[in-house]
């Protein structure tokens, strides 16, 4: 049976000591997320995503969801679990305290997310979409809108979903279909298909609220003519209470390679009423707000699935006994010796941890910028917070989501041929891992948004909120002894950035095809180097400490040695991917169609 | 629904441009093996897996094999397409005539091999364990065990298994406990449990013929008392005719991630009886001439799953319309351009193309020494090419599984969500190919091989083998304009491999953990270096004709434009590889195990 244990030692690390929790305490409305509180926060957090939501992970896996004539059900104890998960509060942790939230501070929210994705994706899908909605509707809605489904979205009361795909249009919502004709009462009627719609309809709440993308009828054609629509699955009567259902219907679920917990619908709309969020024809800047949300929740579920993925490879590889170590034997009183012993098992796992450590380093530096965004009144800091959050989304959603379904892998990899059976519960984690470098924008969306969108912005200016910061870190320490070994390979990795950047930039004036031809390869390149930045930071904390002989020592000492790891072993691929993005895009373009 | 076409044209540029085929037929027995012959052995091979194998890959997945009371049903069709697959003459491709086989050429055979893959990977694991099974005996057997046995796995009345694997030892088969136990009749009683047994039980034969590593009552300790037996599941009598059942039966079949359509057994012996083939306590020799045909089987897995995967992905981008190219507007009658206009697809569909067609080349070569090892009468040519063929075997199978499971999840994301759907058949690939990096010796086992025991050998003679030829052809194409382009980086792979070998030789002297630290990051620089020596040697062919007007300049083109973006994409992996290998074992070594 797979295993799973939260990372609380590491999440308190990131949060306090790397980035300083007593500081964001100082932000407007933050005054009791005290470290101590948040501790205890993450300690509750960790039993629910142990011992209510992990049991159900693999059952979940096995039985899925079922679809019986419009009526979805969730896997046995799916039920009980959300209400234990509502009952607790924590559909309301990320929330305003307007509409009953708790207002947690991102980055303790980002944490406990991450225990959830650990936990069990397929669950966490539920409550992740509604609070998609939660902030979409938050940031677009009326008053009446907030006042009228907040609350109870909050309370887990009613889930939401993000209605956008339809058969034809996926990442080109300029092709969408589904049509809006506004009714007298200044309702709409909403008809057309959507899929994929995660947890379009399920058995765990009593109403979905659904946001639409549709078209009005005088809409201009493409993106420019898309709105967004509230559409509940039973409408809401004006005291609160429900009235009958809409004209809305789940006509199937899609048997996936995984997450096969969570409901993936094809949704109907039959002259269904809605209501429009925001602005006619500006539908797509208020969904890129639920959007930009979900990209980070996205990437945060390639790190949950990592770390449970190591846990069981580390557990697999102390427990199984196979040969001995090539330098003579370590467990003489066994018949063989722990795999772990090997080099190229503990190759396999320090990968997996530099990779993991190192991310949710990163997360947790986005997620305090993402705090300052929202709570901070100074401008300066806002500004700042805003650019780096938006320059490192498509990173934190592209290079998680592939690292995780990499590190999924390798875990397979760490257990040989028992990794490949179903009952052990390992290779489930490669199949759920893989749906989320697909979704909200594939991995190559993301990349595009970075290198099209994100580094010409405002001339340059949201690379700085890199860039900068790493300059100054290395000017800083130049004489800091502890990272000596570390800031070569760092600042080398920053000149490949930079001269890859350049590239681009010149070439992509005369030839946009040169953005896409780069941009995969700059994005992990890009957050390779994050990832080195951080683990330099890290190292600068945990050095001086690395030399106490007790459970700490070992903690900071593992630090350090992971991101030496992290320096040696796999910050050289980005040599190789400058070469890459410096090949241009000539030959690919220049490739026949017809000889594919 | 996904589809499959034979590559024929690549496979013939292989066998005959590539390396020479007539050649080939005037090794002894090879006469009627005309270029001629051997195209409509291929065309005919297409055919059967074209319309009769693929058709159930899909369906075989769904259904699965089911298991009731010791009894194994393949999924629906399975039978008949085997059948089918007899009455070809398809098991006795392979074989010698002595036995009623065939004796194809291997690089041809090979080709075939990859077909089956390509459209049924579960289903040509029957055929594929019974050929391992007529290598290990037809090495090892007597007289009378070979014409009791042989002809009936040839010509597919009976199927074949290898039976190595026990729940504690996998690996590590010194640590096997089946126990053999001598008769007065010169046969052996065989007791104990046997798992992952691939076509151990099945509906498609009259029998089965296990091969069975056991030990006898006074064998050492360890691998060296590890014998191999022959063990029938329905005993035959004296006149070939079938007798009683033997103590054998299957105990469970395993729920797997993929290869669903494959039965994969645990199989219960129990006072079964056996007989020894080959000396006794020198099983394990005997099982690897075995392991060894297997092993590059199981990289043509990696390498037929692969092409399936990039043959739908091209489709795909051909057929599905979304957004618009970057430089402006292709499909100007359509409501979005294909998305093959997009540089990221371009690059996803090149990145699988340039790895696919350089496995194939390199696939033939090792067949083609194969070959030379198996027919000539040259004693140096025999041992030039079992020199190559050992050194190059687990590259074979480790780089080529490896490569073939990161294709089929490329082709998942040329897919975008629609890929993540049973229905579409894509990730099924994902899942099938991922068994391969793992049974017949974990990829991390195969780079053991070859960096601990194919490198050092005979005084780093195999070494010679590859290096040899590479500088010959560099030196001899000096002044080849067309591979002006090529030669630099082919030049630079080859020193990193040079550079590694050398610290790798100098290093683990003192320290056998330096060749566990290296061997993964070492196989996949050597194999990248042999890609981009056969995509050279591909270049040399195919650039003077790549001006023709017609379609073979097309195919041509196509050749000299895959091996340019090889060179300039994919290849400079080996610097950030070098650099990882250099790294050594210190880091990983150190780190306390307490601290995973």
């Amino acid at each position: 049976m797979p295993i799973y244990k939260a990372p609380l030692e590491d999440m308190r690390f990131v949060l306090h000591e790397l980035y300083d929790s007593t500081a964001l305490a100082e932000l407007p409305g933050n005054a009791e997320f005290t470290p101590e509180l948040i501790d205890s926060v993450l300690e509750e957090a960790a039993k629910l995503a142990e011992t209510v939501l992990f049991p159900l992970n693999q059952s979940g896996d096995l039985e899925g969801c079922t679809y019986e004539n419009g009526v979805v059900r969730t896997p046995s104890g799916f039920k009980e679990a959300y209400k234990t998960f509502r009952d607790g509060g924590w559909t309301a942790m990320g929330a305003s305290p307007d509409y009953g939230g708790q207002g947690m501070p991102i980055p303790a929210a980002l944490m406990v997310e991450e225990m959830l994705c650990s936990a069990n994706v397929a669950f966490g899908l539920y409550p992740g979409l509604s609070h998609g909605a939660y902030v979409a509707l938050s940031h677009a809605g009326t008053e009446e809108q907030k006042q009228t489904y907040l609350p109870n979205l909050v309370s887990g009361k009613w889930s939401g979903t993000m209605c956008l795909t339809e058969p034809q249009c996926g990442t080109d919502l300029g092709m969408l279909r589904t049509r809006a004709v506004p009714n007298d009462d200044g309702s709409y009627s909403i008809t057309g298909n959507k899929i994929f719609i995660s947890a379009g309809e399920h058995d765990l709440t009593e109403n979905i609220i659904h946001l639409v993308l549709a078209r009005l009828p005088d809409a201009p054609a493409g993106v420019k003519g898309i709105s967004l629509f509230l559409v509940p699955k039973v409408l809401v009567k004006d005291d609160g209470s429900l009235g009958p259902r809409n004209g809305v219907s789940c006509t199937a679920i899609e048997h996936k390679m995984g997450i096969k917990g969570s409901a993936t619908c094809a949704i109907s709309f039959d002259d269904a009423k809605g209501w429009l969020v925001g602005e006619p024809n500006k539908g797509l800047a208020a969904m890129f707000k639920m959007m930009n949300t979900e990209r980070l929740s996205v990437g945060i579920q390639g790190l949950g699935i990592a770390e449970t993925a190591y846990q069981n490879a580390v557990a697999y590889a102390r427990d199984r006994i196979q040969g001995r170590a090539l330098t003579g034997t370590k467990a003489p009183d066994k018949q063989a010796d722990p795999i772990l012993v090997h080099p190229d098992v503990r190759r396999m796992l320090l990968t997996m941890r530099a990779y993991i450590e190192g991310c949710r380093a990163l997360a947790g530096w986005v997620a305090r910028e993402l705090e300052i965004l929202h709570k901070s009144t100074d401008d300066d800091a806002k500004q700042a917070a805003d650019d780096f959050s938006a320059l490192m989304t498509p990173i934190v959603k592209a290079m998680f989501t592939d690292l995780g379904f990499e590190i999924a892998s390798t875990a397979v990899q760490v257990y040989g041929g028992h990794g490949y059976i179903r009952d052990h519960g390992i290779e489930q984690y490669v199949r759920d891992a893989r749906i989320s470098m697909l979704y909200e924008g594939t991995n190559g969306i993301q990349a595009l948004d970075l290198v099209g969108r994100k580094l010409p912005q405002d001339g340059g200016r949201l690379l700085t909120r890199f860039l900068d910061p790493v300059m100054e870190f290395i000017e800083a320490n130049a004489d800091n002894a502890a990272l000596e070994p570390f800031l070569p390979p760092l600042q080398q990795a920053l000149e490949h950035v930079q001269v890859a950047t350049g590239f681009i930039m010149e070439n992509a004036m005369s030839n946009h095809d040169e953005i896409g031809a780069a941009s995969v390869d700059y994005l992990r390149l890009f957050g390779l180097t994050a990832l080195a930045f951080v683990w330099a930071r890290m190292v600068a904390i945990a050095a001086p400490k690395a030399d106490e002989q007790n459970g700490a020592g070992q903690f900071y000492r593992a630090k350090v040695q992971t991101a030496k790891f992290f320096m040696e072993r796999l910050l050289p691929q980005t040599g190789a991917l400058l070469a890459a993005i410096q090949s241009g895009s000539a030959t690919m373009m220049e490739f026949e169609d017809a000889a594919f």
